[in-house]
């Protein structure tokens, strides 16, 4: 048995839907499709949330890790 | 007798419950699931807290460890 | 099949129109001309868009990648 | 005779009360467990001061060393 | 053929004006004499703008790359 | 004939009072015990000043190296 | 023929009168004795200006170079 790491979690993100809390409290959702080890991350059918209701279409990102509070899956 | 390391207190908090003070002092609570060494944990149960009042349930999250100020087992 | 990378992202739109946000809120308009690991960009034809609309017509410049909140193709 | 080193003080420190200083302002005094060097300290009996009063009981933290203004022996 | 990369466009400003937008909102305009890898800038006849006008000569001044949000071409 | 360095200033201060500007206008002073690499200072008899005026009497301090605007003998 | 680098200017500039602007908007003019690579410089008879007026005389500080915005030869 190998011990896990906070990273598996993105990793079986891939092709998933998830939700990133923004250092500056915005709300991004959208569908992981690769990461880095700097958390650097390419989000496919990008939502902005407004509390979460939908603000803003970004379709594909690649979003800066260093911005990052947390992410979740959903 | 090893010396006791900081990074300890979290490794024995794995599948235990933690309050974790963010920066922007929003609190979080759950269970430890895995960590790394930037202090990146991986929380289940997370549950977002107002003055000790839940606030938002945010199922399993992946916190990036610099925006903790401390973290303390409940 | 080689795995894909965030930085794959950029790499792709050389030569094409991405919209980049900053984490002080300004979005910037334009092609992309090159990139480094750090993310620093050389955009052309670059444009300041404020809520959408264009503020200031900035030519060519050089954006270090720190400021960036996150780009996305056009 | 060796030169002393700042850390010498946290380290004379540990199973002793001090006060620590963050750097939103925040006052914790508690009992010094262990350290490292990135001034990651756990402390015992943790109390969160304002002004010099007690505000909140927060048992035993970990808190992250980038956080800190100053640390002293009380 | 050899790819371009961003720093390119700094060194082929070497001699020539540029305007370079600080992260505090504030715009630099002068002739670039040197750089480095972390985008400290050497600038003769440096001066502060306000809204693109005139608020302070500044002479020559060596900028440290770290406050720099973006450079163009003049 | 050795060149000067900026720590030099630091190692002479050894055993001497010096005045700390903090990066949050906080002003510091009292008496270096010893110092590091990163700036991280041990100061006696250190006292938090108010324009000039006595606020806090701290004690015995290691203050973390970044928060530090200057240092000046006094 | 050797290329000029940024840091030229800072050492052109021992014992001569230079005018730092830092981060946080204040000004401070004096003689500079010596600098290391992360740009941390001792000033001899610094003097605090607001708006170009003298506010304080600091005598000799050593000043930390991630504080600096630009220096200028005077």
């Amino acid at each position: 048995m190998t011990q896990e790491r906070p990273f598996d979690l993105i990793n079986k993100s891939i092709g998933q839907q998830v939700m990133i809390r923004l250092k500056n409290g915005i709300d991004i959702r959208g569908k992981v499709v690769s990461f880095d080890a700097h958390m650097n991350i390419v989000i496919e059918g990008a939502e902005e949330l407004d509390e979460g209701t939908l603000k803003t279409k970004l379709g594909t990102i690649l979003l800066r890790g260093g911005n990052i509070l947390f992410l979740s899956p959903v």
